[in-house]
Formats: C-alpha cells, structure tokens, sequence
C-alpha cells in the first residue's frame, strides 16, 4: 500500500479494495478518488468519526450489504462509539424502515465491540 | 396541534402531516408513533441537530424528494448549522453519487440559511 | 387507442401512455407488453383490486413519483377502497419507512376518493 | 420471549430479531413499536395474510435480502397461499423488473409449501 | 429447454431461471416474456454486448446482488470485452457512488475474464 | 465558468451545478471531481455518446428526477442519436420495470430530438 492510501487509512479507517486495484490499473484515477476521499473523510466540521456513523446510516438505507459492512468496519477502527452508532440508525429507522435498521444493526454488531 | 404534538414539534423542528392526520384518523397509532418519534428524535448520545443531519443525508441517498425537503426545514427550524449539514451531504456524494448529494444540496439551499 | 388497449384499460383502470406510444412505434412490443399486462393485473387468484393495492404500496416504497399516481388514479378507475388503501400503506410505512407512505397517503389523497 | 410479544408473532407470523433485542435494551422503544406493528399488522380492512403479501411484495421491489425472507417466513407461519402470493409478485415484476420478481419468487421457495 | 428459449439464450447469454419456471407454469406468460425479451435484448440501434453493458450497470446502481451477476455472466456468454464493461462501471460510480461501482466490479471479476 | 469546466463540458455534455458551486467554495474539491469527471466521461474504450447513454439508463433506474433529466441534456448537447437512447432505456425497463422505463423516456422526449 503506498503513503497515500495509508495516509487515507488514518483518515477513513479502511481503505476499499477497488481503490487498491486502482492503483494498479489506474493510477491517475486513484490519485483523484484518493485526495477527494481524504478531504471529504478527515476531521472538519464535523469529525471522522461523525462522518462514519452517517456513512453507514446512509449503506443501511440503502440496503447495501457491501457498504454497510465496509462503513462498520472502518467506524470500528476509527474508535466509533457503539452506542452512538445505534442510536443514529434508529433514524434511519424512521426514515427507511425496520430492514434499514436490520441492514445497520447486523452489520454494526459484526464489526464493531459493544 | 395537540399537546404531544407540540413536544414532538420542538424536538424535530416540523411534525409530519402524515401525524397529524392520523391524529384526527386514528388516535392510538398517532399516540404510538409520536412517542417513538420523540424518544428517538430527542437529545441522547447524539444530539437533535447531528440526527437532523442524519436524516438529511439518508433521505437525500434515498432520493426521496419530499422527506429529504421535510427533513432540510426541520433542521433549519432546530438552528442547524449549513455548513455542518453541506459537509455531511458529502459522506452522501460518497456513497451515493453526485445526484444524490444534489437532492440534499438543493433542499437545504431551500430550507436552511447560510 | 385499439381494442386490445380499451381492453387493458378495464382491467388495470389507466393503460400507461408509454404503452400507447409504443402502439404507435413499434406494435409488436406493444402486443407483447399489452398482452402481458392483461395477464398480470387480471382478476385471479387476487382480485384486480387487490392487485392495485399491491401496486400502489410496490411504487410507493420505491419513491416512484410517476408510479404512485398512476397507480392510485388506476385503482380510483377500478373503484378500489380508500380505508383498505389506507390501511395497507400502513405495511409499507413499516417496511420502508414514514416517507414512503407519505408518498403513497399523497398520491390517493389526490387520485382517491374518502 | 414476554407476553407482548408471543402476542405480535400470533399477529405477523415472525417477530424480529430486532425487537427483540430492543425488549433488552430499552423496553420502552420496544412497546411502542410492538403495539403499533400489532396494530398495523391485525385483521382489520385487509386480512393479516393480505397485508403479508403486500410486505413480501414491497420487500422484493427495494431488494431488501433480509425482510423478503423474513417476510417470506411470516407468510408462510400464516398460512399465506403459495398461489396468491407468486401472484402478487407478478405485480412486483411489472413495477420494479424481473430481477424485484427473481428477489421475492427466490424468498417464497425457500421459506413457503407450494 | 425449449427451441424458444434456446434461442433466447443466444441473445442475452444466459436465460433467467424464472422464465425456466413461468414455462412450465404458465406457458403464455413465459411466450410474451421471451418474446418480449428477444424483441429488446437482439442486436438493433445498439449491439446486443452493449445492451449487456447496460444492463450490468444498472443493476450494480440498484444493489441488486441477483441481477448483477445474472447479467454479468450472460455478458460473459456473450463475449463482452472486460475493458469496456469496466469503464462502463465508471459512470455507474459517479451516478450512483463508489459501493455501486462494488456491486459491479464484484460481479464481472468475479464472471468474466480479462 | 472557468478553463477547467469548459473543457469538463464539451466533454459530457452540461456541467453540474453542484460543481459550479464547488469552484467558489471549494475549489480544491473542484478541482479533484472536474478532473475526475473529465477522466472517466472522455472517449475511451466507449465513446462519450455511449457512456452518457448509460447514465440516463442509471438515472431512470434510480427514478432520479434530477439526474435523468441533466443526463438527457447533457447526451442532447453531445449529439446522442434518439433512437439509440430509446432504445437503451428499453433495457432499463427489463431490469427496473415499466415505471424505470417512464423516468428515461419521459426525460429524452423533453430534452432530446426525436
């Protein structure tokens, strides 16, 4: 892994697999998705950790088991706490309904330590 | 609006018309529903503001136009920060694309003063 | 609009315009589509009715602007009740959240009547 | 498992994990949500069985892996007919495709007797 | 298999195990979707490999586990080259955010051959 | 509008106005997604008229309001043949059902030539 995706690895908790390939394949487009990734995942407004608890909110809403496993996993390395997390899904409880939750919840309670 | 209806108001910022309805239609499920709302809604790990933010951004990823324009005027009547919210919309970029972030972009440039 | 399309009308409530643009365009797709269509929402072992309800909660879930209305103007055609309408957005609402019943509670409010 | 909820499962066929684990976590949350989903799931307007056929339906068409089961599974502790229920889904295939249909024909072969 | 779906299966390179089931269970509906499904799948304004590209695309956008590999190993089938398939995955990406791009990207590494 | 989206917009047909926005108030973040979108929209191994062909196909799926109709724009501006896109979308509808397919044409019958 290079010093830039390692540097996106402090930032977001886990670096996605595609963005590894990318940088294989692709490097030029890896160095657009890399720099657009870190700014938008670093401490800002609102901190890292803020950002991933909406993240995965987001990947349980949209019932995407990829994403939401992804997002849960890197809260978890980025020191989330649980019960902030829980508490944020039940919005996305209101918003998209008991499966959305499911989505959120199975996956948080995978990745991440009560 | 009833008195639950008004607690439920200044903890969400906006009470769906949907509730209202049922107030008058069924009063047993408005009475369920209010209190889940507000026990969800309120201040707790989170605050009233980052879930209005929350919810934003999932009905924003959902493309849901009226919820995420519902959700964007709740979060400007509990004084929610544009920034913060422009900030958390592009977690949503992230993980649902640019239309996505234009559904929340363009709702709270409606609602919510800069 | 040809007798196979007045056909479908009576059995789905709104023949849809594409299909008739599609009439125009290229009629076998159009056979093909419209036939198909008279199969599916005919009366079986589920009434035409019942079928439009299940329509109606299906592109309400799916936040289907388009959809939700032209389902609930066909299920007004076919003199669907408005309480069972209702009361069957209730178990969308919790498979997909309040906003997906407020999409569907709009759409008969407008094309439905109480 | 306490008496509210052997009540629900009497009701919907299955109860979540879910609220189970909110039945530990915050009896509260947990009330409210069992007496609205009894509410909302019972005989009333629609039959109980009817009301499964629609949640199997809108799960299908959001691609919702985890509620299609589930709800498959409810339907069949029900009694749901297999008939009316590949029926229905019919419905999902022309609002949401083929793939929506392939989601929920997967589910009630899995989970429901022909 | 019958002559009719043989023939379906040159044109979209793998035909879905519905349409397998519909013929046994309902012959006319699996002759107006075959037929339909021939009519828009065959080579016209577009290649039948671009429709499948196409199609890939839309399916990793929907999160759709089952649809996405179906159609990525009917591209396969039909000689799809992965370089394109891959860029095509690209606009998904910006349209419907990186965990689509996953969807995707998963399903053709995983059933067609560089 | 500065160099950067000029270029941007002979290459995909419109320029967001999200991106627009970004060159004011954030023109590092500008910078990254303009060159990005530069990136992944250009000829390639498909053409520019192809890929933006399959954007309006992603839109529709998505019932995206927004993005569907500044796709259809943006493949006007690029000259994309109307028949060919029609004929696309015909693919959508396979896969994401007739209401999908309703989306797309709707939006080329406003934006595009016939």
């Amino acid at each position: 892994m290079d010093a830039q995706l390692k540097e996106l690895e402090e930032e977001i908790g886990k670096v996605p697999l595609i963005v590894q390939k990318w940088a294989k394949e692709d490097p030029a487009l890896k160095d657009w998705v890399t720099e657009m990734d870190k700014h938008i995942w670093k401490d800002g407004k609102l901190s890292r950790q803020t950002k991933k608890i909406i993240a995965v909110c987001v990947a349980a809403a949209l019932r995407d088991r990829h994403a939401v496993r992804a997002q849960a996993a890197g809260a978890s390395n980025l020191g989330v706490d649980y019960d902030e997390m829980e508490e944020a899904l039940r919005v996305t409880f209101l918003l998209a309904g008991m499966p959305a939750y499911t989505y959120g919840r199975t996956a948080i309670d995978d990745f991440m330590k009560k």
